[in-house]
């Protein structure tokens, strides 16, 4: 991408606030022009003038439509290159009323400002060289976030080791480059470059470097992106107590948060560090098989199908019948991680305990034996919170590295992140196979330059615009 | 009300911006431990120090809880008393996530701020003299506004002339009640005070100034309470399209403003200055008298009844029958003002345009005898634009005083601001009466203290803590 034909001669305004009635709404207006048009929509109290703004500093004055005060309200003037988006860019508060943030924003229009498109502050900003995409990105999650371990992996710091450890990467590619260079270009001086088999080495520990940061993505891609996860079993076994078990606890982020639900049959569920994609196959547990039920339950397979996680349910007092097998059956034919979740029936536990017992551990061979990871005997009803820490437990020790610390080391959460980090460790192993077979230098070099155009794509030093393109509309208008 | 047990001991805290995701949110925290709590959770970056803090200057920084960034933004301080609410207050702006927003308002929770009431910010400048409760009144409006023209009315040059209106009229009272006490205290000495005459005049003086105020809410109700309006008719007569046509045009105003719609029944549509308090009727149009319709049929009778405008659809090309004559009963019955519209039904005005004519004529003759305001003729469908100005203006004539510039003048436009002001009238009348004959001068000042009272309650000099409550319970957490 060049940065030339990104270049942005109009001024741009949008209400930066979210959208909805509230007590302050902020507009932000972003450019070259954002001063001339903040001197036509904003008149300082105290005859302050407007050259004289002091930047940064808050200053009260009438907002103006057509020459007509419609609110008084805060100017922030922010210089550039001093600004989020590198621009000269002016913010003005005022009252959170829905129609007159419009009207002043309508003002703004009038006075020459043209409509930000998504994302757009944040798309000069990255443009302008104040952000990386990666910082970019980490914006967008945590606008996102729904979990506070995905708050924790959004935070500067976090976002700070990612983009060390790939300049660390990069630089030891620069040099180990450098090097096979000379080595082209004077073959035959001692110019105290690397020997051939101090290149293979530096190009074998970047490998390591790359491989390293893409085995965060497993951990990553849980906190992140979430996991798509189906709770099966037989009418009756506990499914529904389960689903309520998990979304309950975090109801208040799950249901304060509108439009997070991406489907009716899908809810976000923070478990720990690692966020479910939950199926609510709630609709289909029960009753006889009438045409509808017949599509939940064909629903319910194609999430099955299509499962990271599979928690399924059995009757701790029953041995496996017909119907479980059939399950485990489905579950054992997909790549899920399948979790056996054997649910005391309360009413049984009492008179049976010794069969009960019996039962349960050999269901939990059997289980073990078909390909269950985990199989785990918990009462939802009676110790809830017990459970869920113990389902959390797992869930966690299956799907994040115990090694990662989230929020404090470099954790990779992007497909594009992982994609670019997955192609520079191809180059590099195809670099040392080169060196190793004895290829020529200029073999070598043109992969390490290759695996660099890798890394340079993960900051967004060398990325194509619709990649580009694609992360900017994600996000809202006004950031 | 007595300020001093309205002190406020503690710090509050709310996010100050609408609820929901966006790019920017505003945490604000007013109150003695204003900036104690903002340095428990936010460190300046380039290692500025707290004390050296700039007031009103905006500083960037980390976002912190429990210690851990969470984000970072920028902090503005605003010293006691120039603040919004006239005590120290901190806002820290951070990026607009929906959880990372409520985690820096736990985060300032967790510092010992406590959450802030709906209004309490605005409640708390109100007692610390910042705003009249007539001004907190207007911003309670604006934030509501949803026609042009309440944004008109809310803003503070409407009510600067209000409040200069009022004060005008204290101030008049004041004079006239110390020459009232003056010739009670010497009754034989001439002090060059006013004769009992000139009392009189003065009181009769600021009673036609409380009544020239008293006669703008009629305006003022229309503009921003709105008036409540029917659609009737009888099927078919154009009913459907008269209401899409009024909705229709302000329909992005209408629409786009989320729980506006305070009844499934009704819709806030501007009309010119006028704000139309639209029952729809849609359901209830056509169809067979079944269960549900006579249900309907009830309720559109009950709308009707309490209506303040009715518009009355008449086929212009038949003469009016039984149907329309029962519609036009239970019309007259009510006070509502009521409008006639004869529309054209496409389809007959080619071959019958003389009889057309003549019938038209004729009703629009019978609907102005039993007690209609107006009888306008509009073709809707063909000529949408010019019909809906012609009623703009028959509407705007009937409901607001054509004097009166929104906007510009002082206008009346709460009920409790219009209750305060006729008891004001009430009492300058039983004074001017006292005058009258003769009763003693002790009685003549009574009323006018009490006149004087009744307009201190219109600026919140003196009302009752229930109705301060009652005001500030309608703002949103935040403001």
């Amino acid at each position: 991408m060049t940065l030339s034909n990104m270049f942005y001669g109009t001024t741009i305004a949008a209400i930066s606030t979210p959208p909805g009635k509230g007590g302050v709404a902020v507009i932000r207006i972003s450019g070259a022009d954002a001063i001339k048009i903040a001197e036509k929509i904003f008149r300082p109290r105290g005859k302050k003038a407007f050259e004289k703004i002091i930047p940064r500093m808050q200053i009260y004055g009438d907002i103006l439509h057509s020459e007509e005060q419609i609110d008084d309200g805060l100017l922030t003037y922010f210089p550039a290159p001093n600004s989020y988006t590198g621009e000269d860019v002016v913010e003005i508060s005022c009252h959170g009323g829905i129609l007159v943030t419009k009207m002043v924003l309508e003002s703004a229009f009038v006075a020459g400002a043209v409509p930000a498109d998504r994302g757009e502050f944040t798309k000069r900003a990255f443009v302008n060289g104040k952000l990386t995409l990666t910082e970019t990105e980490a914006i967008s999650m945590l606008l996102e976030a729904e979990s506070a371990a995905q708050v924790k992996l959004s935070r500067e710091k976090s976002r700070a080791k990612l983009k060390s450890a790939t300049e660390e990467i990069r630089a030891d590619l620069v040099s180990t480059l450098s090097s096979v260079f000379a080595r082209i270009d004077y073959p035959d001086e001692d110019l105290g470059e690397m020997t051939s088999g101090e290149v293979l080495a530096s190009v074998l520990a970047a490998k390591s470097k790359v491989e390293e940061l893409i085995s965060t993505y497993k951990t990553g891609k849980a906190v992140m992106l979430g996991v798509p996860t189906v709770i099966c079993g037989k009418p009756n076994v506990g499914k529904s107590t389960l689903y309520n078990l998990l979304v309950g606890e975090d109801a208040a982020i799950v249901t304060d948060i509108p439009g997070t639900t991406r489907d009716v049959l899908e809810k976000n569920v923070p478990l720990g560090n690692v966020m479910l994609k939950l199926y609510d196959t709630a609709g289909i547990r029960e009753g006889k098989v009438d045409t509808v039920e017949a599509i939940g339950i064909k629903r319910s397979m194609e999430r099955i199908e299509t499962a990271e996680l599979a928690l399924a349910l059995f009757d701790s007092n029953s041995e496996l019948d017909s119907e479980d097998l059939k399950i485990i059956e489905s579950l054992v034919k997909t790549s899920a991680v399948k979790i056996g979740i054997l649910t005391k029936n309360a009413e049984n536990v009492n008179n049976t305990s010794q069969k009960s017992e019996y039962t349960c551990t050999k269901n939990e061979k059997t289980l073990l034996e078909m390909g269950f990871e985990k199989v785990l005997k918990i009462s939802v009803k009676e110790r809830a919170d017990d459970a869920r820490l113990q389902l959390s437990r797992i869930v966690e020790a299956l799907f994040c590295d115990e090694k990662i610390t989230i929020g404090e080391d470099a954790v990779v959460s992007s497909a594009r992140q992982y994609a670019a980090l997955v192609k520079a460790a191809n180059y590099l192993s195809t670099a040392a196979d080169a060196i190793k077979i004895g290829l020529p230098e200029d073999a070598v070099s043109s992969d390490v330059e290759l695996a660099l155009g890798a890394i340079s794509e993960l900051d967004g030093r060398a990325v194509s615009e619709e990649i580009v393109s694609d992360i900017f509309a994600k996000f809202c208008v006004g950031k």
